[in-house]
């Protein structure tokens, strides 16, 4: 069972130590997302520099370039990528929904075509599991059926329920895997987490169903998937408090792709340890930054000739050497140093935020930091 | 009159040391190409962690974009790009005479219409010293004619003999800076130098015309350009080795727009003390790698499950981190960071062979250097 200990609470919000056979992550943590096996624009040193303590990869992309037994046979993707810290794997049921081809769900499991070649696979939850066992990350997702939204009562109920008789099997897989006794599969970290999903869309009656039927399977930690899928912040943030409420205290909580920076906070409010999205590190490539006076975007006239840092309150790399203007000419310019040093600043602010999130926690002093917080960046309006 | 001293002598190769306003560069040296004032895929700090002593950074582009006079406003170019060491700017020509549009040459200057908005300018060689006076490098060029290779004798004579014209405006164009006589312009970089260049083709006669009437103009230093347009490599090191040896000794000598690593050992060879070329970026971006064994091509299938580093004899963080098999992943999944990680390993590579060399020359042993290198290189077949 995978070590996770409570060591401050503050309301709802609390702070902790997930112990991973890679070490150790101090939550509430962020996870970059480095779906390819490594964070868009970054290299694993930047990581580092950032203070990323744990990074999130994706299932889908890795299994079908370069292959999970490619990665095998390098030792697991913790080497094969040069990244010596934790890693959480997705399960690839979000990708196969949302990316991949002709993608069609039975029972057994969710059939598609490869967005890079057309190639047909098939996902079950044994197989889901056998993959990220080669991959060898420290957290396994279990597969679940994601809806898109807006998804009918009936059809996130269907999808729901779908997901649970999954995550039995996955288990169950996990605990043969864990065994020895599946032929073909040799896991490449022991020590390797699995993680359930909640789903049940924007339906409370339906997450308390799921939650029930997640936790009775028993797992080491329990995610709130199907959110930040286009429904509105305030069903988003209702259902992760609702849901985060109900899950066990002494397991991790994970709120799958959330979100903005008061999403993150939010999240700590109601009990969440772990995030993980995109925003930071895709927005920096379209040229919005997040900064402690709220975002703004680069590729604005009025930086033409600023000389001042990205945001004056930040210790980065880039605002202790960069000017807007400068950063502004090379976005313009369409330099990828421009994707790269927005992608550091952007990083270094989601866990900035979230180590000064703990500092609160551990000081008691989470509601003071979180009007704060809200305060600070409502300086410039958003998009500025 | 910039500072250079030889330090020491091993045949015509020579080490030297070249004072510029921001620090030393120790010579024989290559030079980065930071054409839009980034090198492409990098930061400054990587240049710094790579050992890079002086960039290059091209007239054309940065007078078009963010402008010479906006860079004036924030400081001069080094501090517009967060770049405190020494920085060598082209004068524009080659740019004007290979990318621009509808270019038009006459004595007066080239008119042309930019690439980015099709708009028309002139770029006279006193305008050329004026932009570069604004963008404030350690070392100006002089604006020179560039024929297109293959070039007639009579189009490479007239080339070179406007050029030389040209080089005598540019230098009392200098001298009224320096002076205070140029309205509306003032230098960013008071300590700017300014290099001749030595044109005339494949033409040895045209070549020693025009060493005599740079030199009689009087430079800082003296650039060999016109080369690596496309002539035979033979031709190429002729005339360099030809040029170079009518050179002034106590002047410091730059031959323009290449190499290979070969060129380079070359070059130093026949007496060159600065290189700057694109070609180990722009084949960093295509795949193209530099080895201590020769050129691969990182796409290949046979790296597909190579655990080894690129080479093992290098020591960049890219090789002590990663493997074949992870650098064919990222390119073949177009991430940028496989850009970064091989741009960082070429420019590694191409920075410690101009180390290897400095040293060389220092213990007298350059001739065993490049009969060593030349083998070494020869172990995998190019492009293998």
């Amino acid at each position: 069972m995978l070590a996770f200990s409570v060591t401050a609470v503050d309301g709802d919000a609390r702070r902790g130590r997930l112990d991973t056979p890679h070490g150790v992550v101090d939550t509430p943590a962020f996870m970059p997302v480095g779906t390819q096996g490594t964070v868009k624009a970054l290299r694993q040193s930047d990581l580092e520099m950032v203070g990323a303590s744990i990074v999130l990869a994706n299932t889908y992309h890795l299994f079908l370039r370069p292959g999970d037994e490619s990665i095998a046979r390098h030792g697991g993707l913790h080497r094969y990528i040069g990244w010596p810290r934790p890693i959480l794997t997705d399960s690839g049921g979000f990708q196969v929904f949302s990316l991949a081809g002709r993608c069609v769900v039975t029972d057994e499991g969710a059939s598609f075509q490869s967005h890079i070649d057309g190639t047909r696979h098939l996902f079950t939850p044994e197989r889901a599991m056998d993959i990220q066992a080669r991959l060898g990350s420290d957290i396994a997702m279990v597969l679940d059926e994601c809806p898109a939204f807006p998804a009918t009562r009936d059809a996130a109920a269907a999808a729901m329920r779908r997901s649970a008789a999954w995550a039995a099997r996955c288990r169950k897989r996990r605990l043969a895997l864990d065994a020895g006794e599946v032929e073909g599969v040799t896991p490449s970290n022991p020590g390797q987490a699995q993680f359930g999903i909640v789903q049940g869309g924007v339906f409370d009656d339906l997450r308390h169903e799921s939650v029930e039927a997640t936790v009775s399977v028993g797992f080491d930690g329990y995610a709130i998937g199907g959110l930040s899928v286009g429904e509105p912040p305030e069903d988003m943030r209702r259902v992760a408090a609702e849901t985060a409420r109900r899950l066990p205290v002494e397991r991790p909580r994970y709120l799958m792709g959330v979100g903005t920076p008061d999403d993150l906070v939010e999240g700590v409010r109601a009990g969440i340890d772990l995030f993980d999205c995109v925003l930071p590190t895709r927005n920096a490539r379209n040229g919005q930054l997040f900064t402690s006076q709220g975002r703004l975007n680069i590729r604005n006239a009025r930086f033409a000739d600023d000389p001042r840092p990205l945001d004056p309150a930040c210790r980065c790399e880039v605002c202790r050497r960069h000017s807007r203007a400068y950063l502004r000419h090379l976005f313009l310019a369409g330099e990828m140093t421009a994707a790269t040093l927005n992608t550091l600043h952007n990083l270094t602010f989601y866990l900035d935020t979230m180590r000064r999130i703990r500092e609160a926690i551990a000081f008691r002093s989470f509601e003071a930091f979180r009007q704060g917080f809200a305060r600070s960046a409502a300086v410039l309006p958003p998009d500025a």
